[in-house]
């Protein structure tokens, strides 16, 4: 198994993707090959040690920043870190593509050079967040704006095979996600969408609401791209609102720090619960081989645990489920 | 000023509207006329005091309650609270309306008795929501789907004479909710409201994005109605996961309750600040009289603060304010 990590992509790249490749190629026996400019890759490994016939390097002369228009970019920087990974993907030099960069260069990378599985209409970015009843999956979770309710439909059977087989859900629940419970609620979209769901071959409960985003009622939310990167967003914003609140209540005084001492155990356990970087990244699923694109604030832990899932991703065979499930 | 109240509408009904009301009567001496069965409502009075000539009874047989078709339950139930109640408003029996019941059938009654302002498109409810910069308005929250641009740029508008008038803004910034924060961003109803929105007497920011909601980016969030759904309803959500998760941590065991007592003061302070009561109802902008959605599981306080809110929706002559800014 042969993992291809874009070196260049992230916030805190090229550190956090070797370092957590690294590791991955330590704890998980798997070969890496880190994609990006030679020179900087090589000086990064040698902070690390690893069995060497284990990891190897693709020289990409640039990269696409997250400024840069992405399909764009995609198709004129052919020798991007991103569209060198896509392409070796594309050729079998390896089994997965991960990385922290540009998303929408990389979904446009995953489009335009890896390829759509034939019957997939659209693919989309499936994202995993925490719940009270623990990870849940939103897709689309914003590859895709304008959707068809043909469009929805895929990607709850596609989420449903993913959730399957990544995280061991045997029957996972789909929802659809709109502006009240009943089945006459929702946008013209979401109404259309409802009967369409209710036969495709998965396990639909209904319709959701927004409030069922961070209850975990279903396994699998479905809607429009727009609305699910939305909904990521505020929960994204909402948590780092709420965290700085509570370090700013817990740092006021002494007594405080002291009382924080005694709940700290409880918080970090919550809070490792909700840490995005337990769960890897966000999977591209409709395309012909494996795409997953890691937090652009991914860390070394952050990464190992996209690699660990990527790993996993290949290792249950969901693209040929997808290729079954999907005509 | 008299302020018309629904005494039946919501999880509380009669306890919370009477007693709300009441309190409202004491501390702001506004006058009120209480909806709904008079037998219930006389009793319920009898455990409060007031000054009997500010408070009176409008009979209403019958009441609408969360689960009926909204519409067809406004055309069907000319006896119910909130029917009654929206004819007293159009007949000038009382200044504003404020209920806390089915929201749908008080959307329908302030489009279909109390009636659209001239040139208003699609009357919006505004929601005000608390952020770490303090509360901001979320423009459509629920009332209409699949808007259209200048319906959008309506919202836009009527929010920000709402937040300048009641919430004391000078010059109210206004964005659009949109999946990214450059100009290209958004799904075709928002690209196509982003040029509208420029040229529009606001004060337009641009584009902003899920993580906006909760930092408080915006005074004015303009967003279709399906999207404030689904915005208020995850902040709504994640709020109760939270607090429960917390609370739960606190009363772990007798050492996590003594660290709880030293870090309860700003505990308590940032729930004061993030709580819904505080910010009273979900103004109905766009009827030719003022009409208030308050939270259906409003308590006293709740009530009182949406009674506060009603009366300076009147004083500030916010309807007046949209007559003659729109057109």
């Amino acid at each position: 198994m042969k993992v291809i990590i874009d070196a260049m992509g992230g916030d805190n790249a090229p550190q956090a993707p070797i370092a957590g490749g690294v590791r991955a190629v330590n704890e998980l026996g798997v070969d890496i090959v880190f994609v990006g400019k030679t020179d900087i890759i090589k000086n990064e490994l040698k902070k690390h040690a690893y069995p060497s016939e284990k990891v190897s390097i693709a020289h990409a002369e640039t990269l696409i920043s997250n400024h840069e228009e992405p399909a764009k970019a995609v198709r004129s920087k052919k020798d991007s870190s991103i569209v060198v990974a896509a392409n070796m993907l594309k050729n079998g030099e390896g089994d997965v593509l991960l990385s922290m960069g540009n998303t929408g260069a990389l979904l446009a990378a995953g489009l335009l050079i890896v390829g759509r599985i034939k019957g997939v209409l659209r693919p989309a970015l499936a994202t995993v967040l925490p719940s009270a009843k623990g990870p849940k999956m939103l897709i689309d979770a914003g590859a895709n704006t304008n959707c068809k309710p043909e469009n929805l439909v895929q990607f709850g059977i596609m989420g449903s095979i993913y959730m399957k087989g990544v995280m061991d859900i045997e029957k996972p629940t789909v929802g659809l996600m709109s502006n009240g419970e009943e089945e006459g609620k929702g946008d013209e979209l979401t109404k259309e969408t409802f009967p369409l769901m209710r036969e495709a071959p998965i396990n639909f409960i209904g319709n959701i609401e927004g409030r069922d985003v961070m209850e975990g009622t279903a396994d699998v939310m479905a809607c429009d791209g727009f609305v699910g990167n939305v909904i990521l967003k505020t929960v994204e914003g909402m948590g780092s609102v709420v965290g700085r609140e509570v370090k700013s209540i817990f740092t006021g005084s002494l007594l405080t720090k002291l009382g924080a001492l005694f709940v700290m155990k409880g918080i970090k356990s919550f809070r490792k619960r909700m840490d995005y970087r337990e769960y890897g990244g966000a999977p591209l699923l409709g395309t012909k081989k494996p795409v997953i694109k890691g937090h652009g604030s991914s860390d070394e832990k952050a990464v190992f645990n996209a690699v660990r899932q990527a790993k996993k991703f290949v290792e249950t065979g969901i693209i040929d489920e997808i290729v079954k499930h999907i005509n």
